[in-house]
């Protein structure tokens, strides 16, 4: 279990088979955020036929709400939300320390607010391990801290904490169906980034993760961060960069040799009538899409772009209708589930070069106005 | 077009097929409601996956946004939504009129202003037909006036302008792929409804509906004013009550000669985490479900109860997830087409009144403790 089989590279990039107890991970891939036990505006049949593969759930909201020892009394994630491939969760670190005016951090854990209803709880290494384990997510999250990444003395300074941590995590978990992944921190500092990733493989993680990053740092900065990372990490093992999903970030996360990614952003943009597509975000709302008989991304399979009007999306969108929502999700999540598997293909028969070129050179990170 | 073949009786219920141009209605039916084009929470292919064969869409919301004339320059309301199966369009008679303070009546229409942005409208019997004819819904109504049921001055000189209304309408409406039906007016005064009920048969409609019920009258007084129209109206020609959609209206509507029926109210309850069950409503947030293993209704086949723990839905709920609401939709949608297909064959293979005896003695309508 938990066997990582590297199929293809190129350059750096990796095609490989992750091996889980709910299925393999064909990688690249990516893991569409169900924060509560749910991909927003998605039923599990739905994400079934959008090819979804891997899920994330967050801990920090399942432990607050419902309760992880419900979700364990109730046959664990899997069975509760029926998303029978593999899930994934978090530590809950990133949440509760983003809750910056409620949490205070020691060298033990960390006591915060709950945002539900200001009730305090305390997360340590152990603590989040165990209600990890409660929810039984097939890979799992040593808990971390996530410092301001430009911030040298502070990242220094959290880097001996997280190693600790990751170190307590890695006791205390004890379970053969859950892979435990250490996470790589240094903020944008090459050197923090091999000191901890050296670490991290002292402990023999199943695979390990590149946190921190996409909270402040520039393009290059992050693209940086990631190479020097990935030259240290064992190339048997998995690559996980933690938070990351536009499509171009993908893109540049697998040429820099990254496996695993998971993001809000695909959900969380369809809920703000905006589409994702591989020229550029497409605000829906927009009066210019109001008599336009194309689909949201012309060529797209998606079920939105299959059957649905621009005119149709934006009236939705501006009705404020729930369809709205399911249908741009849809074509959000099918977009970059699509990308990943064209970089798989492209790295398998050796183009992925030529690939990424042409996708970076066609598209716009800023919205498109046609 | 738009014959009503009569397939069995049993007693007042009747099973019929209703030929419109976009397929064969097989009634009694119920539509749900998809006020600005679109069946809140599902997709088209999931309102085809429940069976669904009529669905509604209201001509005053679909008039203002996105306008009736883009509707049809996008090729007409099914085209614009993607349901291929019958549409059934509202005057807009009944949402002018529930604008109280914001709408002025005479004989010949209504001056309103528009809920969204506060600018005046007019609606003439002319007008609304026109939308609908851009519209292009199967079947079309003609502009009523809905007066307060229990106010007999009123109700009596509302019942000649509506009735002038309908002539107006019959002769303005020319499209033969449209079926435009006339509304039977005249509050609870059975007098007043056979006399509205002789009048639109004068008309010679090709189908008759029944307005202006549900709006503040008790269940005996709506029982006795359908059975009042449905003894004078034709037995050759469908019969819709308007606006009528708990399980026990439906039985009673049936059993009393009803063969189309459409209402909000599985929909809303829906967004509103409330389940309607064979038993009664339950609301799924209640603590009680917390822990629930158990489907929302034991035996339901729907996809919600066929997957998902009545702990999953009440969690999805008090998290206030869109899933929540798609599944909860697709439960109560599920059971109201259900209910109109058992009844069906009930009535073809003659055994409706047990049926229906059986259904309301089960049936709470007050919520449900357990």
């Amino acid at each position: 279990m938990f066997e990582f089989d590297l199929v293809a590279r190129s350059g750096h990039a990796r095609a490989g088979v992750f091996h889980t107890p709910h299925g393999d991970l064909l990688t690249p891939v990516f893991a569409p955020v169900g924060t509560q036990g749910t991909v927003k505006a998605l039923t599990p049949a739905q994400l079934t036929d959008l090819g979804a593969s891997l899920v994330l759930a967050n801990t920090y909201h399942l432990y607050l709400r419902p309760g992880d020892t419900l979700v364990k009394e109730l046959g664990g994630l899997h069975e509760f939300m029926q998303w029978h491939g593999p899930i994934l969760t978090d530590s809950g670190g990133f949440q509760v320390f983003s809750l910056s005016d409620t949490r205070k951090i020691d060298d033990d854990g960390v006591t915060f607010k709950s945002h539900l209803d200001g009730a305090i709880h305390r997360f340590t290494p152990e603590k989040t391990v165990e209600i990890q384990n409660n929810l039984g997510a097939d890979i799992i999250m040593a808990f971390d801290e996530c410092p301001p990444p430009l911030e040298r003395k502070y990242v220094e300074r959290s880097l001996i904490r997280t190693h600790a941590w990751a170190e307590r995590c890695r006791t205390f978990h004890q379970r053969s169906e859950q892979a435990l992944f250490g996470i790589v921190q240094g903020g944008i500092f090459p050197d923090l980034r091999e000191q901890s990733a050296r670490f991290l493989m002292g402990l023999d993680f199943p695979g390990y993760a590149i946190g921190g990053l996409a909270v402040g740092e520039t393009k290059e900065q992050m693209h940086a961060t990631i190479e020097c990372a990935n030259a240290v990490l064992p190339g048997t093992k998995p690559r996980y960069l933690m938070g990351v999903g536009s499509p171009e970030d993908l893109v540049n996360g697998v040429m820099r040799g990254v496996d695993i990614f998971d993001c809000v952003l695909p959900t969380r943009l369809a809920r703000n009538a905006a589409a994702m597509t591989r020229r550029g975000r497409l605000n829906m709302k927009n009066a210019q899409y109001a008599r336009d008989h194309g689909p949201v991304e012309e060529g797209c399979a998606c079920y939105c772009c299959s059957n649905f009007t621009r005119a149709y999306v934006r009236h939705l969108s501006v009705a404020e209708e729930i369809l709205a929502a399911v249908l741009l999700t849809i074509h959000n999540v099918h977009l970059l589930l699509t990308l990943m598997r064209e970089m798989r293909a492209a790295i398998i028969e050796g183009t992925f070069d030529s690939y990424a070129q042409l996708f970076l050179q066609n598209y716009r990170p800023v919205e498109q106005k046609t």
